[in-house]
């Protein structure tokens, strides 16, 4: 009889791990990892991970979990893998925890318009499921048919219809979660309204895996709105599309959705686009009194825009929304688009994408920028050359000056993409000092050993 | 020359306060005391407290609570003390900081709709002066004319617009706030969205002053909705009133206010209203499609409803909401009204209703119920005799019933008073030992001594 050899921590865990979890949830194929290593952020893991642990139930998560951190080996949970941020970038010797296979819904309740789903459920496939119902999952960010909804409650995801009905987080009513040590929480509840205790529904959400793993999550459904109006303005340039996002706001009308996108971007899409003006902005309006805002916000625009045509028409909206859904396929075929996030105050848009422009010119990088204008979340996206192994320093400069930007106008580095590792180094200015240490000792409450996600979000 | 007597801890803190802050702003004045020791929830003070501090800046806050800390006394953080569940008693020897001192709006800013105010400001004083810009404070709980931003913030309040508009929550962009320590954090930001770290403002908001003393907030503003129509309809039972709302959720349509009135309190107001029916359900419909969605719901009524009547012209509006707004002054006529403030799925208002009733006959209580019918949030009221010193048994057996209903029915304890210290019994029961365990230990983050409200909200 022989003594085992010492064993490291690693082999300890696939031991464990092989011997307490079903046997098709573990995997160790170079190819699996590769797969599970990172998301379309474009940030490279700098290492082999160890395992990815296909979880199919809560029950997958507290083994994988508690054994983790009895180990003390750190675990990268994801969903789909479609981060901006590099929040699911598997560090090396990590141990990928991967949602997408608890893809269940498991709940849709109609009279109390809400839904109980597994975190691998895709985000567009909740929306039409609920479409059943006359209901809709209101968060639609660009990602909707990829993304999950785990995914997009750790990044507090936003999209186009938050303009008017808010971000991921304003959809979460509860969650259950398992903290780094294996323990189930449950948050929150299934009214729409209810204060006992501190909200921890709220703290996970946008905690991007750091603070414990999400395995369900009850959502709030809304009616589909009665009516939608749609209309695209053009004007002969950004701030003037700019002021009128303003006048809108000014105005008291609450469009669904207010997409700007710049004359690079249109020139991309197609270049007769960008014949008919240096920018372009979509509104939606909808609920009972769509067509009567939507007139709003036409004569608003008449004084200020190049064109502006209105449809009530769902197909033709589609049509008049398409330059907007298709930029970033269009920015993709000129090469590797990386997309900033900030947002600003909503009246400093303009002064944003000026400063942007400016930046871009001084770095001869080129950026071409998207933006919610009635959240003042702007995409402002370098595309670099895919063949390069990494980011040209004067890109990376280009953004570091973006990200100050934001802040200078009382702003922030990301309006909903999250920090993940590509933001980290700007978040302890955006927070100050007192709450960026508060924060870190949050995050000990959730995870004490740091195992969670670690060198992501804060 | 002798040595000085040993202090107590209560004396070195009257000292310190009398020196480091200014002469105004400390009171030891029983009469003060007796002024500041609870709020409207009826609960009595345990004893006498120490003194309270008159803040006027976040400097008045950081100076007591550095002290207060260090001696390890606790403090009791107050605005108006119109609190419904004694999350402002001033226990024995603690330290009230009064923060209605603390009250001018620092910043209305229209093109960004937002407001930055301290925590004394009058909610209804906020609403009003965003009304010059044609935009308004959402948030309008039953006490806005009297109580503060900062205990709205603290109990995270509701109020009857939060049907469409939301919790106070989510019109608290940003916070600054003092830790136990002394130490002043800012949370949030000025934009309307934003990802960057944990989200302290949505922890601190509810936290009923045990987690930080709010010194200012940075608050969304919404625009005047162009339009209202409002409908009032009288139904035969409360049951056939809560159908009515249900058919209205279930028609897509989002109302600003749902509130339903039960016959014993349309009894209170006036005997003659209760003779037009068992129920009263007062619904405002705003924006562009006020008209046509109040036309949706007066339709929906019609074939429940014994009397159904609209407007759209305001002073007639008030008239109708009127019934529902002097509710609570009739039933303090009646006695001393104990406001419950339960929460349950939606479409479970009916059948809390009736167990609620029968809670009352089994206890021989007269339970008044009112209802936020599009959030499922009732406010079973016993009214008591005034006179009495304490609670009659009855009444608190058939209040523990109601709260063990609102967890059966899947609901919560509070849909927007807050815990306080009249709920507090019930709380571990509605979190579970999990998530109640890893809200202690957050508390531990923010107040390791234990300084803030101690015994309040966990």
């Amino acid at each position: 009889m022989t003594t085992a050899p010492e064993r490291t921590a690693s082999a300890r865990l696939l031991g464990l791990l092989a011997r307490d979890l079903p046997p098709d949830r573990l995997s160790t194929d170079p190819a699996v990892l590769a797969a599970h290593a990172t998301d379309r952020s474009g940030s490279r893991p700098d290492g082999e991970a160890l395992a990815v642990v296909h979880a199919r139930r809560t029950e997958d998560v507290t083994v994988a979990l508690r054994h983790a951190h009895a180990l003390r080996v750190p675990v990268v949970p994801r969903g789909a893998g479609t981060g901006l941020s590099g929040g699911a970038t598997a560090s090396e010797g990590s141990l990928v925890l991967d949602l997408s296979g608890m893809d269940r819904i498991l709940e849709l309740d109609a009279d109390d318009q809400l839904a109980v789903v597994e975190p691998g459920v895709i985000t567009a496939d909740l929306d039409r499921a609920a479409g059943a119902h006359g209901l809709r999952y209101a968060p639609d960010p660009a990602s909707a048919a990829l993304s999950t909804i785990g995914g997009n409650i750790a990044t507090n995801a936003g999209g186009l219809r938050c303009a008017k009905y808010g971000v991921t987080r304003d959809s979460v009513l509860g969650l259950e979660a398992v903290l780094a040590d294996g323990t189930v929480v449950r948050t929150g509840r299934r009214t729409v309204k209810g204060v006992t205790g501190y909200d921890l529904t709220a703290l996970l959400t946008g905690s991007e895996g750091t603070l414990a793993v999400i395995t369900s999550a009850t959502l709030r459904l809304r009616p589909v709105p009665v009516a939608t109006a749609t209309l695209t303005a053009y004007f002969a340039s950004f701030e003037q599309a700019a002021e009128a996002s303003y006048a809108i706001t000014r105005a008291g009308v609450e469009p669904a959705l207010a997409e700007l996108v710049d004359g690079p971007v249109l020139h991309a899409i197609d270049p007769a686009l960008r014949e008919r003006g240096a920018a372009l902005l979509v509104v939606q309006c909808d609920g009972a009194g769509a067509a009567a805002e939507a007139a709003a916000v036409a004569r608003l625009m008449a004084p200020l825009a190049t064109t502006v045509q209105t449809t009530e028409d769902p197909a033709e909206a589609e049509a008049l929304l398409a330059a907007r859904r298709l930029a970033l396929p269009a920015l993709e075929r000129l090469g590797r688009p990386l997309i900033e996030d900030i947002a600003v105050p909503r009246s400093r848009l303009a002064e944003a994408v000026r400063e942007i422009r400016a930046i871009s010119a001084r770095h001869d990088v080129p950026v071409f920028t998207l933006a919610h204008a009635a959240d003042g979340n702007l995409h402002p996206i370098v595309v670099v050359d895919p063949s390069l192994d990494r980011l040209p320093e004067a890109a990376w400069e280009a953004a570091g000056e973006i990200f100050a930007l934001a802040l200078r106008l009382g702003g922030t580095l990301t309006g909903e993409h999250g920090v993940g590792l590509l933001k980290r180094q700007w978040v302890a200015e955006e927070l100050g000092p007192a709450a960026h240490a508060l924060q870190r000792r949050l995050k000990e409450v959730f995870d004490p050993r740091g195992i969670l996600n670690p060198g992501k979000c804060l």
